[in-house]
């Protein structure tokens, strides 16, 4: 078991109602001014924002606002609000959303509270960020895992690069989540967020890593979970326990419990960010789904026993010890299933992607063939080209 | 799934030599001074004391030092922590040691932030702390969870009680949790870890609840990872894994993680708590061995269902649907022999309580039968006293 720091500051408001609670809660950060960042119109149509907005009023907390994220959450937006924050003396920022919500206020935070640096040389990981502001989240979707985790993914419209960063600045001070919230949100999107909740954790299992056997055993019961909780959802999206599930699920995935003590790389979210990158209208978890399967079947030989173990546990096969390889693809066929049957794609095709761009993501991912990805496989250019190619008609 | 908050502000350092990095984290809280509070012998003898003061000293930090903590920590010791804060302008408590260790510092940190207060009250629940001191943990032993948890236990010897409070100014800021320190750990002590870690799961496991499916994922998997590293760390008291593993379960065991969602009850705790404070030598975890058993069995026709997931999850029995109850028993005889195999009592009987002093025991859980412990089956004066008399002669 490697070394590892765990540190998982932010308070989570874990079920029903508690969202009345939030103007109670931000008063406690004693700000002079809140901004509230959301995205598009269903904050505005759900009348959530409305709720927000009289909570914190209840409270005598001053707040102004800016909407208008977009999924894969662009740095123009977060430099309209750094500029907001300094205009208006805010010291709080409040997201109302899912994911992209929530990583486009980290990033005004951090921009925010250190306003000699360029923002968007924390995301190319050219500077950190000493100090943040503080931060909170009304969370609206279970996916991303922001609401919990140090990561913060932002995309350069101009250049078509989209890069994550992480740190402790990145951690939310408080989370509230009601599943209830949740309720709305349409199958498509909730299949991506089993999908990214899975990925999260699988990711981080087969990071490298040895004798880890508890970090395994919750790895393997938020897999199992998350894509239990997935499917229950589109069977009735009105199901409380699959959104309850499916919820903490996304905080757990991605806060750093699943991997404590293995050297946790994420190669598929690499992969994946050069696909939403160029295409921003991909939703992150349809990009991963479309990605997995290949590079599972093109690492998988670097590392069959771990693979056993999650066709094992997982999936409930049993090992074919005399040809193990066999019960590896058969696990890898059961997840590629898993995620059709859940309305995901398993190629890039399906994502409408040109296949003459392939070579651009490699390139881009391999940063112009100077990046290795680590892994039990390592991935360089010329790998990542060949996993890309894979996926491009994979499943059919 | 019930509504609740999860709050682990921890910061854990964990792995190898981690503790060398003392002195820098600790300067990190700016202290005037600090005290260092411990137990016996061990710490000193090991060098572990000496090197956590060269630490201190390497940064320039004052310290004093109070030692003397007792398995079951005292209310006296306490008091005298207190004291020495004040005379000392002590405003950062670092525990050098194990669960004991810890609560005491703690109680210490409470009591000096709180002048005004008794602090035997916060155990006594008539009062909760609203302030505390900074204050940091170097863990030598894997068994009480204190350095996650919100939990503190003190011991009033002059009145035989043993009273425990939770609450978050009981959360360390930081832990440093290096698993060769436990190296030295007795086989006893180990078991008893072990007996402690998967307990506090199991408590929580069968507190009521529904639909917590992945609550249930989680803390299945800490069980059977502290049972397994408690059988290694047997085995071999060097096995890194065996004691990194038990050492990140007795973390996560009492964080709370294992009960999101769940109406967590700590029945045995409570009943253990009379054991142990009426007979102070005896450890809580071979306290908690004597008596889960004889509780399982009177508690488990309230919950059949919740005993068949954990008979088949826990302990891989197929479960015999025709009889049920067969299978519950199995699993529950199962457990038993379980901690027989690791050295551990299974009846009150070895652990030398006198039978006469049951009615005590239960008279004294049952505060003078006014308070009922709360859980699937409900546990008042009369079956409190059942389950002290069917745990006397248990296992025979």
């Amino acid at each position: 078991m490697n070394n590892f720091v765990y540190e998982t500051p932010t308070k989570v408001f874990f079920g029903k109602d508690e969202e009345k609670k939030v103007g109670k809660i931000v008063s406690g950060y004693h700000p002079s001014k809140v901004l509230i960042h959301y995205g598009g119109r269903s904050a505005k149509e759900s009348g959530l924002l409305d709720r927000v907005k009289k909570s914190l009023a209840d409270e005598g907390i001053p707040f102004c606002e800016l909407g208008g994220v977009k999924p894969n959450p662009e740095l123009a937006l977060v430099r309209e609000g750094i500029a907001l924050c300094a205009r208006e003396g805010v010291d709080f920022i409040l997201a109302v959303g899912g994911g992209s919500v929530l990583d486009s206020s980290k990033d005004i935070a951090n921009g925010a509270a250190n306003p000699d640096a360029d923002v968007w040389d924390f995301s190319l990981q050219k500077k950190i960020p000493e100090k943040t502001l503080h931060k909170g989240a009304v969370l609206t979707l279970s996916a991303a895992g922001s609401e919990m985790s140090n990561s913060c993914v932002i995309t350069n419209a101009q250049t078509k690069e989209k890069r994550g960063y992480n740190c402790p600045c990145n951690r939310m001070d408080f989370a509230i989540e009601n599943p209830e919230l949740t309720y709305s949100v349409s199958p498509y999107q909730t299949a991506c967020g089993a999908v990214d909740i899975a990925m999260h954790t699988i990711e981080r299992y087969f990071s490298p890593g040895d004798d880890t056997y508890l970090t395994d055993g919750i790895a393997e019961a938020v897999i199992r979970a998350a894509m239990k909780a997935g499917e229950d959802c589109l069977r009735d999206p009105y199901d409380y326990a699959a959104r309850a599930n499916m919820m903490w699920a996304s905080s757990l995935a991605h806060n750093g419990l699943t991997g404590c003590g293995r050297n946790v790389t994420m190669a598929v979210h690499q992969l994946e960010h050069e696909v939403s990158g160029l295409y921003p209208s991909v939703a992150h978890g349809a990009g991963l789904a479309a990605l997995w399967c290949s590079w599972a079947r093109y690492v998988c030989d670097s590392n069959i026993p771990r693979w056993l173990q999650y066709a094992s546990r997982v999936w409930n096969l049993s090992i074919d010890h005399e040809h193990p390889m066999e019960t590896v693809i058969k696990a890898i066929k059961q997840q590629e299933e898993y995620y059709q049957k859940i309305g995901m794609p398993v190629s890039l095709k399906e994502l409408e992607i040109a296949e003459e761009d392939l070579e651009t993501m490699a390139v881009n991912c391999s940063r112009n063939k100077a990046r290795v990805l680590p892994g039990y496989k390592e991935l360089g250019y010329e790998d990542m080209l060949a996993i890309y190619r894979m996926a491009y008609c994979a499943g059919e």
